[in-house]
């Protein structure tokens, strides 16, 4: 079993790419569940449903979350009955948080939710939540504490980021299977997600560092910054508020002691001889994912990094 | 103020009628909450809906229930994660479901979230529950008890109907401002609503028929059935089950002994002398509603009947 950790978009995208460049069965995901959120009275799991649409070949690729072609009638509504719509739902999408909160509420782990809602969109690979227990990302920023959607969407990453929690991570356990999957993965890919608030609360739920350290399995991270700037979305800034250079330097540093090879685009090529001296080996790759074929050729790439035929 | 009790399509017609006859903020609307459900984990109250839609110009006309042109791809997706989706909410229907889940989850009334949906919608018209503690109509039927709704839509009103019963009812009071409004009405109209199922659970309220019994304002009620059979729905099977005539004197001995007029088609006028031997004087004006102008007219005979000026 290959084990990925990942965020969301990003994520997705790789993700797909790996389902494509072998068998999507061999996949074990662990979801970062930092940004869940309860919105109008639904329990919303941005990340893991972004790969679940990614995978099951329905999230929307201009927006990059959400269900492809969705509407947003329900929105609408809310609006006009005087309901916050900052934190847009569509309306297929919206159906995925009702089925979830009905399976919360009758007593379902978010794993076997999560199961529930993939086994129905004909996901083959599995795909769990880092933790069946809320950890909550919070900023602290000019603006307050914000948290991770209230940062990323509402303000739209524009306040000044001075320190990271992730709330509830102490006294979260891992979700049943993650140890176990890391325990016996063949390779971990930690995907070219935000380091910091996409991968870091998977990272800060006990255990799991203490499991990808103890794994003989290779593992491999995609650099999610590229030439100092992230790909997408405010990796850099969060990166600098964690005290890490915007860079694949920085990236690495987030992954060590356990990290064994980071792909990175070419324009960091000067980096590799100081990455090497991390104690990371470099592997030199265009890591844009503009369409299908760039995803599956950055999955190769993947695999390749960490001997795993695909 | 005009005290109108109101089912659902019906009754969301004539008050439609009734708001363009007269002044709207005249209407002191008592709505059935005997068919309110939960439904993919939200409070639904189909008959307040329809009357708020209807009153807001935002029912559907076709369908007589729902919001006009409204979309059903939440639906569509839940249907693709394998939740039931016989009864059917639209995208923006739901959005009223959200809302007032959340606002009865945050500790308010059914008045108070009706209140809130009506206002957010610009009805001017009050609009309130028959009562704010729940009251569920069941059928006793050749497929066991039955809900309304699963009579009404799962099972298409093809079971025989043996009993009715409005569970919850001795036990609930009228909502806060019910008897205080009928107490001080000019006059009341019982809408072209189904006896049993739409206008009976507000009279199993108790109070309300003692109410209804002691004020002075004349009461009139619009026949829901012509020559023999409901205008729409099950009404001339539900009056058999409860042991009246599927006529306008069944209809009229449901409301008695308060009712003083009924309004009844001319199809029925040889009823006429055996409703007044029965004490209700018969109104003979043509009970349907093709369109705006007929619920209009309609609306100005009912007015007529209690002598109100429109």
């Amino acid at each position: 079993v290959i084990v990925a950790l990942a965020g969301g978009t990003g994520a997705a995208k790789l993700l797909r790419g790996l389902a494509r460049a072998t068998e999507p069965s061999r996949l074990f995901i662990v979801g970062n569940t930092g940004d869940d959120l309860d919105w109008w009275g639904l329990r919303v799991s941005p990340d893991l449903d972004s790969v679940a649409y990614a995978l099951a070949g329905l999230l929307d690729a201009t927006r990059g979350w959400g269900v492809r072609d969705d509407t947003f009638q329900c929105l609408e509504a809310m609006s006009r009955l005087g309901r916050e719509t900052w934190f847009r739902l569509g309306d297929q999408d919206l159906a995925t948080h009702l089925h979830r909160t009905l399976l919360l509420r009758g007593g379902a782990s978010l794993t076997n939710a999560t199961r529930a809602i993939t086994d129905a969109l004909g996901v083959t690979a599995r795909l769990v939540p880092m933790s069946d227990e809320p950890v909550r990302t919070e900023l602290r920023t000019d603006k307050g504490w914000l948290t991770l959607e209230e940062f990323f969407v509402r303000e739209r990453c524009a306040p000044e980021v001075f320190e990271v929690a992730y709330r509830g991570a102490e006294d979260a356990r891992p979700a049943p299977d993650v140890l176990p999957a890391i325990g016996a993965a063949e390779a971990i890919v930690v995907c070219c997600s935000n380091p910091v608030t996409s991968i870091g609360p998977i990272l800060a739920v006990p255990g799991i560092v203490d499991a990808l350290g103890r794994t003989a399995a290779p593992v491999v991270a995609v650099s999610p910054i590229v030439g100092g700037r992230a790909v997408s979305g405010p990796a850099a800034k969060l990166l600098a508020a964690r005290g890490l250079d915007a860079s694949p330097l920085g990236v690495a540093r987030a992954y060590r002691p356990w990290l064994d090879a980071l792909v990175m685009d070419p324009a960091d090529a000067a980096l590799a001889s100081d990455l090497e001296r991390d104690g990371v080996r470099p592997v030199i790759a265009d890591a844009f994912m503009p369409d299908g074929a760039g995803e599956t050729r950055l999955a190769r790439v993947v695999l390749d990094a960490v001997g795993v035929a695909a």
